[in-house]
């Protein structure tokens, strides 16, 4: 499973629906979220910018060769703010998120990606979009850069208190995922404990080991434990939001923290700096392994129709690379393929 | 605070009492506890170890100069194995864990410590030395390595379904530590959640975070998230035992393949391979800051007595630390000061 391989060019521009971008949300505003649109549609992505009009018309501008591109803007006078609740959603019909969330439900675009408020994202994707048959609630699913290449794991936040059946839902979520978008053919499941013996855990764990055992479609590894998941023991890691949330920002600011000292001992001495020096396209590598943007955006599992949400600090590559990944999504149908999935599967069960 | 500095010899070797090893338990039972007590005892602690006597006896003899040592051998035929149930502590009194606890009960050792069967070591500990009054569960309190220094982390798996109320508890009992054995004044004590806002976070989080707001007797930050650990934002990082030991493993996983990769990159080529010779000391610290065994073992925090856990695979090195951190701890009077404090800080809340 290598999630770069995702990152490549549409193949089929003229006939593929363009992917609508909350192109105002995000810490930095409409700065990185069109710089990365402007990437994206010259690697032959169709972007619907959609935000204040007059705003994002500035913005492009500062770029040249814009007219020749694949992208237009959907004006959405108003914006969901990162410190505003996320139930802000309700009522504000002109907010980006909900203009482009309707473009999504309206059949205008293939696909949302946002770098705004993350709680607003989940609420109007699932208000707007809804849910998939046979899902109580939808789930973040993101990728640890593990050993092994990426591995899934879901929930990174959506839900931060669960029960033993979402995990179960979930588990077929990712394993479709991952079959249609990384071509794996029956990819682990994992479920994240502290004990790999089956009646070691939470009430929540030991509740969902004895459902995800007896469940239908997926490929159950058993339990694993926090070590498992750089390791790659499974290609998926199954767990609440809340336990998911708090591994995605250690696993990235554990890494962070590391590299910075590996930095320090390259600066230390000129001994060491001269080492530095010919040690530094290695040591790049694994910084842009660790980097968040190479990821782009995480996919919001569930609901009906591709919806991605992205860190507030992103940068214009992690837009390019979600408007890129959802893109691909998207012409590997994957929406249609996973409701299939979920029909067979749930007419297979006993 | 420096948790390598409390690795120092206790001052007063023949005034005090010896450190009680379970020295059959774990991962590779006799070999690196003898070892580990041989070095422990040079440095001037008191060491009894507990455990088939014959065994220990042969064991010791591979050591020289062991007469002039500070060594004492128990005998205790049986041993709880690692696959067994923790629960089998209560009905096997010659067990080496539950021997080694009777001896602090009785006031014939200082403090408890083993590498053994984690539960059964919580267990005997439990059942054996009883709880401090006002604590309902003991929690395992251990260090992190961050940016700033070394963070406490609890707590890191001895209860995986936890109330707010427990939280609110070992926030207290951490805080005393600190101050006892850190010689931190005030140190502050962050809610590990899923966002820094008081309104985020699950249904656990919401209810301890007001809990924590009222009480007396410690310096509550606030909540904060996963990218906080390593960063050192709190002395004192409070969560549930299920998710403290994700992270706890999840933290040291992460550490093993990211300087891997590192070691990797250092012999990738001549180039490289000659840069890593430059560097190799300054990367060397790193790995020594990131390897468990400079902790040696963990404490467990709200029983009467000085009880300390480590890891199944912990070597001769890991040994020797935790004995010299329980000899510090004794020596400090820890439990004492804490049963004080305690007393203290309940008289004087509303």
């Amino acid at each position: 499973m290598t999630a770069e391989s995702e990152i490549k060019a549409a193949p089929d521009t003229a006939a593929s629906l363009p992917i609508a971008l909350d192109a105002v949300g995000g810490d930095h505003g409409a700065v990185p979220n069109v710089e990365g649109a402007v990437m994206a549609a010259k690697a032959g992505v169709r972007v619907t910018l959609v935000g204040d009009q007059v705003k994002l018309h500035a913005e492009l501008s500062k770029h040249s060769g814009i007219s020749a591109l694949p992208l237009t803007v959907v004006d959405a006078p108003d914006v969901i703010g990162m410190d505003e609740h996320a139930s802000d959603v309700r009522g504000r019909k002109e907010a980006s998120i909900n203009v482009a969330a309707h473009l999504v439900k309206a059949g205008q675009a293939a696909a949302l990606v946002s770098m705004g408020h993350s709680g607003a994202t989940m609420a109007a994707s699932l208000l707007i979009l809804g849910r998939l048959p046979g899902i109580d609630r939808p789930a973040i699913l993101t990728y640890i850069p593990a050993r092994t290449g990426p591995v899934a794991l879901l929930d990174a936040g959506a839900n931060a208190d669960v029960k033993a059946s979402y995990l179960a839902q979930w588990a077929q979520l990712a394993s479709l995922y991952l079959r249609v978008i990384e071509e794996r053919e029956n990819p682990t499941v994992g479920l994240l404990s502290i004990g790999e013996e089956a009646h070691k855990g939470s009430a929540l764990t030991l509740e969902a080991h004895a459902l995800l055992r007896q469940q239908a479609g997926i490929n159950f590894y058993g339990n694993i434990e926090g070590s498992d998941i750089f390791k790659g023991t499974t290609d998926i890691v199954l767990t609440d939001g809340f336990t998911g949330n708090i591994v995605l920002k250690l696993a990235e600011g554990e890494a962070r923290v590391l590299l910075g000292w590996v930095k320090d001992a390259l600066t230390s001495s000129p001994r060491a700096k001269l080492g530095g020096l010919l040690v530094r396209d290695g040591l790049r590598a694994i910084s842009e392994r660790m980097n968040p943007s190479t990821y782009g955006a995480s996919i919001l599992l569930g609901v009906r129709g591709l919806s991605y949400i992205g860190h507030g600090s992103a940068d214009a590559v992690a837009v390019k690379n979600a408007l890129l990944r959802a893109s691909r999504a998207h012409q590997s149908r994957f929406i249609e393929r996973l409701s299939e999935g979920l029909a067979g599967s749930n007419s297979a069960q006993p």
